[in-house]
Order: C-alpha cells, then structure tokens, then sequence
C-alpha cells in the first residue's frame, strides 16, 4: 500500500486543495492530509475547525475511505515515517511558492531520503486561489462560492460575522 | 498497477535523470522512459544511440525489469493512454523550467484529463545539471565523470573524437 | 480619440490574443494589432496569411470598426509615431514573458517618451496558450478548437496537411 | 469619460507612484488614487496624513482637476462599479510584484469581469524604489530627496524626529 | 588593503554563510562580518550571543586575523565608508533572494557609489539552507549537525530547552 | 596580485559592459576580458572586429594598463589557472540572467573549486541594456548613443548599411 501526506495549514480548505487531493488519489493507496501545529502562526480557524471542516468535506466527498486528516506536531519526515507514508504532495502554482518549496524538499530529502515530495499543478481555474486571499474576499464579504467548499463558505460568513 | 511515463529528450542521459527516475521507481510500478521524436531539434546523439544508451544504463543498475525506454511520435498523451500510464514524470530545477512546465502539464490536462503530471526535484548535487552543460564540458574537454555513467562518458568522449 | 498598438508575430492569433484584445478595446478607441516584418523569423503563416486571418477573425466578430490590422518594418515606437497611438499593448502570462516585456517597455520608453507601454493579464484559461504550444498540438493531431478561432482551426490543419 | 483607480497603501506616496501616475493620466480622463483601509498593516503615516500628503502632491504638481484621492474598506471591484471606474491601475517593478499582482488581478476579474487591470512599469530610476525601503533610508537618516516630493520627505524627517 | 563587509542578520550563522566567507576571503584582505541592529526584528540569539557566536567560529578556525565582526546602527553605506571598505559581499540563493539584493545594491550604490556590492553564490550543498530553517529544524528536534557548526548547534539545542 | 577574467560575447561591448568594469577595476589588479570561441554561435562582430572594438575603447579610457582583451577556446575554468586568475566576473540583471549564471557558476566551482565567481549589478540605467538588443535597435535605425562607445555605434552603423 502507497500511503502519501498532503501537509498544509488548510486555513480553511479551498477547491484548489481539492483538486490536488482528487489527482493524488489516483495516484497513492491513501493520503494522510496533514496539518502542522505551528505556534507562529495566528489561524482564522483553530486546528478542531480545521480537523472538522476537513472531515465533513470528505464525507460530503464520499473519499474519507482513503483520505484522511491529522493534526500533528514536529519534523514532516518524522510523521512520514510514524505513518509509513513514502511521499509528500505539494501543490505548485506560482514561482513564489517553486522556491520555497524547492527549499523544503531537499531539507526533507537531507533530513530522510526514503521520503519523496511530489509535486503536483492544480487546474488554471485555482492558479490563482489560495486561502489567504479567500479569507480577504470573504472577509470584504465578496463572494466565495466558488473557490471553497459550501460548508466552509458558510463557516468563512460566521466568522467573519455575515451570517 | 500504476504506470507512469518519463518523456525527455536524453540527450545523452545524465545522473540527474537517473536521480529522478531512482525516485520514480517507489511510486510506481512500472516507468516507460519516452523519448519524444521532434523533427525540429538537431540532437547530438541520434534516436537508436539515445535508446542504447539507456537501455546499458538500465541493464547495468539492474532495474531494466521495471523500466522500459521508448521512442514515440505524436501527442504525449495520447502515448500515455495507449501505454495505460496514469501520470508523467518531470524534474524540476529552476524557475525556467517551471513556467515551461507548468504551461504544458495545463496544456496536456486539458487535452487528456485522465493523465496527471507529477513533478520531482533532483538532488542538489544535480541542481545545476543538464544535458546541455554536460555536452558543452565534454566538448572542451572537461571531466563529466560525476554528471553521466560511465558508457554515457565514453559515448561522449567518442562524439567529440577525444578517443 | 486615443489610439493604441498591439503589436506581436500572431502566428497564428489565438484566443488569448483575442481576450487581451476584446479588454483592450474599452480602455482605447483604436487598436492598430500590428505584425512586425521581422527577418530572423521564420513563421509558418506568411505575412499575407497573418493579415488575412486576422481580418477575418476580426470581421467575423464585428470589431472591424475599430480594429484594423498592419504589417510595419522599422522600430515599434516610429510606427507609433506615425499613427498617433499613445499606448503600446501586451499580454503578461508569465514570469519569462515578464522579464522581456520590461526590458523592451523601458527601452521603447527611452526611444520614445511620449508612448506609455501597458499589460494586461489574460484570462486563466488561456494562461498556459501561446501560438508556439497551439502549433506544436495541431502539428501533432491534437484538437485545438478551444484554444483558436475556427477559421485559424481550419488554416492549421491545412498547413499541416490534416485536412 | 474614462476612469482608472490606482489603488495602493501609499505609505507614503513616492516619485515612483508619481511617474506611473503621470503616464496613467495620457490614457485615462480621470484617476482615482485609493488607499484602502487595511486593518491588519500597521501603516506609518495615518490614514488622514497619507491623503493629506497626497492632496498636496497633486495641487502642487496641478493635476488634482482630473486626480483625486479616496479611502476606502472593501473590495476593489466594488469600489470602482461605485466610481464608475473600467480600470485599476498597478505598477510592475519586479518578478516577485508580478506574482502577486497577477493573482489579484485574475480574481479581481473573477469578481467583477467589468473592470480590467492594466500594469505600467516606472521609469528605471525607480525599479529599486517602494516605500519601506524609503521609510528604512529616512529612518537611518538617509537622503531621500530623489525619491519622494519635497512635502513628503519633510514628512518623514518629522515622523523620525530627525526635524 | 581591500576591505569588504559581510552584512546579515546571522541569526544564528551557517555553515552557507562560513562558505561565502571562505571565498570572500581570498578576494580581499579584510572582512568585516557585519550585524545590523533592526529594532523591527525579534532575533532568536541576542546581539551579544551572535557577536559571541561568530567570534568563536573565527577564532576556531583560525581565521580571526582577517575576518572581525562588529554590530552597527544606521545605513551600510556609511559604515562602509567608516571602515574604508569598498565592497558589500552577499551571498545568493534563490530567485527571491536576487530581486531584494538588487533593489538593495541599487540603492546602495545611489547612496554611496563609491561602494560595490558584491554577489557569491554558495555551495549547492547549502543552497536550501539559511538560519529560519535550520533554526526551525532545531526547534522540532531534527539534526543540525551538517548545517552549522558545533558550537552554534550546542546554542541552538540549549535555546529550545533540548540540552 | 589579483586578477580576475571578465568573460562574455560582447558582440558588440556596450555601456552596460563597462560600467561592470569600472567597478570590478576597483576591486581586481588585473582584469582580463575573455571572448569565448564559440562554434554554436553566429555573432554580428569576428573575433578579430570585437578584439579591436574593445582595445581601441580601452585604450579611448586610459585603462589599457589594467584591463586586456583575449579570445580563448576551451573550458573558462582552464583558461582562468593559465592566466593565475581567482575570480570571474559576471554582471547579473535579471532573473533569467541569474539562474543560467548560478548554473554556471555552480558548474565551473565543480570544475575548479580555486575559482570564484562574483557576480555585480549594473546601473539601473543600464538594466534593460544588452547586446542583442542594442543590436536590434540599430538596425531598425534607432539611436544607440546612449547605450554604447561611439566607436562601437559607428562600427554598428558600418554593418547595417547606414553609414
């Protein structure tokens, strides 16, 4: 069995992260979504809402028979080990994200070779979308509907107190 | 079982491929390294040395039972389908190589929805490596013994009348 | 009236050129789409061709009115000049396109302080689209009908001897 | 009568906005400079300071008859139906600007396919300039005279009590 | 005597940074490691533990005859001037690196054209290294044993309580 | 002493080019101009026409003592250790600029580790500026006053007929 993590903050979860989800479906047995705990980080959603609104979407989705989300804290390799998983998914979109990544995949390679990060590209319709800028939408109550989840655009709309 | 193409030119092979292809081999069960037939570029080595080449190096690394090498004419995708292969394979070392390779996996999703582009980053020890620079070292006589395996180096060596 | 130049090689014009044209046409009250004579090139479509396609296209969208094409030798900003065009027009897909488009904007800025060069970003569906990829697939035997006009569709095919 | 925003944090204004400024207003019948109101930066100058400096810039300079200055909370696109604006103005210096600029401008489109984003590149003088590295110059007690007007360099020699 | 300063943060130094350093001496006969006091930044190690840090290194390596390292507030330019410095040396990594450095080195030299900033790029074994990742490995609990030397990995595990 | 080699086509010098020398000048005993031989490429100067441009322009500055011209074939790593020389000099101004030179200084560092790269940013004034395209506007008849020797525009005006 191919066992893959797909890490991220999923601050919230968008239908470009979806996108690369359903392709690495095809690719790996299971994909493990994985949410770092970082303490510099300030989310909109705590990591329960986060672990929650992925799960409803997966349900929803139907995929949470090979798809799952934990929450976890420490070196990404050290989980990829923990879990058995042989590969990292990352989704690619502009030459900002390449570098930074570019960075974290040979310190991931340095820090365990067993483990390969993949990239994959999303749909041109979700080059431009990450969720930053969903929230910025969200949050200046414009019109997500189509680059999150119902779910999530409803929970965005309670937080930012539109509902 | 999951099949996968790695196109390129290969000309010749060099050990970032190999690199590549190393880390292909655990997340597939089978690679078809697939050299493209592009009647608009002059390469050094010609179709039947390119296919040589490879085969030796796969022969001699003893991985020739899971990896194939083809010539092919046409639509990448379309080989891909004929072949059963679910994704294709791509190095990624720079920022130019990223916006010609994002701008193709778009393209081919659009033309072959079913086939999904995977990119890998080589090691860092081959970051600055490519077909290119290797044949212009050995032209002027420089030692590519790191960059190629050892037959490649010889073919190379031969090319350039320096044997 | 203020009057602008798009200028570019269009061979062939697509669908992204069309989109960047069609926002063009309500910032100014002229488009001049201007084909440079340029000996280095070799282009699969003849001048005359170019011309003609774009005529047609232009016609069959009923944007004739204030979009006219021409073929012009000699430096971008004379031909302005002598139109009396204020603005030069491009499209911005990528980080590659976007280097050149600097270095060109500000050295036509140099000879010519009086033209403003202007970008504009197509469509994401037409973010991967240029004529060299939309040639490369029509030679090739792929569909391109989402990616050119139907009249252009049906030139490629000529030309490559598929029709 | 055409509109154009030139939206912006202007925090504070440089020679480097003016000059993109001056080039916006040969293609535009009226500019609109609109400093959003972004609870999250922590701006230098204040709202009030930063359209004050910018009223005096543009009555000094004479063009406050077809340049005027708003803030405003909200989405841009939103802002410019209200206006009546067709265009939203952005300078372009750099790779790591286009990336950005890029994604704002597709989902501004998303948004609002009614208004069009249109990129000028400022004079090479100013390809190194923004205003935190003008901040940073004046903060160290730098001379900043060739990059900001006269009332904002004053501006800034009080703010860091260097007056 | 040449003169050089080698600014940065180090924050803590690496071993990417002792490589440019290793270079940058044979270029010139004085280097002057350069911390800037940033009242905007919240280092991890005060300035007295990095000066401490380095001071150590340099001395370890016997380098110490030619390499000093001092703090100093205000523009780099003048403490160039101060210490009769003629160039800036900056080591260069990525594509993101390269578009700051040479808005800095623009600047710079607007200011103090007598000064000469100077690019190096280090090893590739180091390419994907500076002191965020390296202190975020630490903090996490991975090996930092390849990327810093001993002295600053026995800071860095003492920092985040693992010593 | 210390001399460094300054490597390029320069078909033909330009302004840009020498404003990189001045500045390497200040920094090297020696420098020595190093025109590649290069079989692949067809330049618009011989070897011999851009030797003489070069010379006659040294000489023109009074800087003859210091700085010498001279075409070489082989590795430039080669040519470095005969001439004693421990720096190549490359000026760098764009992003594109930046990843082929970083490849190739990664490169000749494998090759030679005794030789460093260093790498320099011209003026912004010179940002946009370099042979082809100076090239292209004097043939299209433009003015290249500003952008290179007068001997150098005179020798373009000579071979595009215009003289």
């Amino acid at each position: 069995m191919r066992i893959a993590l797909y890490p991220g903050t999923f601050d919230p979860i968008t239908n470009g992260h979806l996108d690369i989800l359903d392709r690495a479906r095809r690719l790996f047995d299971r994909i493990v979504i994985t949410i770092a705990i970082n303490p510099h980080k300030k989310p909109l959603f705590t990591m329960e809402e986060r672990l929650s609104l992925i799960n409803q979407v997966l349900e929803e989705r139907g995929i949470n028979h090979n798809v799952t989300v934990e929450a976890f804290e420490g070196l990404l390799v050290d989980f990829a080990r923990q879990k058995g998983a042989i590969a990292i998914i990352r989704g690619l979109r502009a030459v900002s994200d390449f570098e930074y990544e570019l960075q974290m995949a040979l310190m991931n390679r340095r820090l365990e070779d067993e483990v390969t990060t993949v990239f994959m590209m999303p749909h041109e319709n979700y080059s431009y979308l990450n969720s930053t800028i969903v929230k910025e939408v969200a949050r200046l109550g414009g019109d997500v509907s189509a680059f999150v989840p119902s779910i999530v655009k409803e929970a965005l709309l309670k937080k930012y107190g539109r509902r």
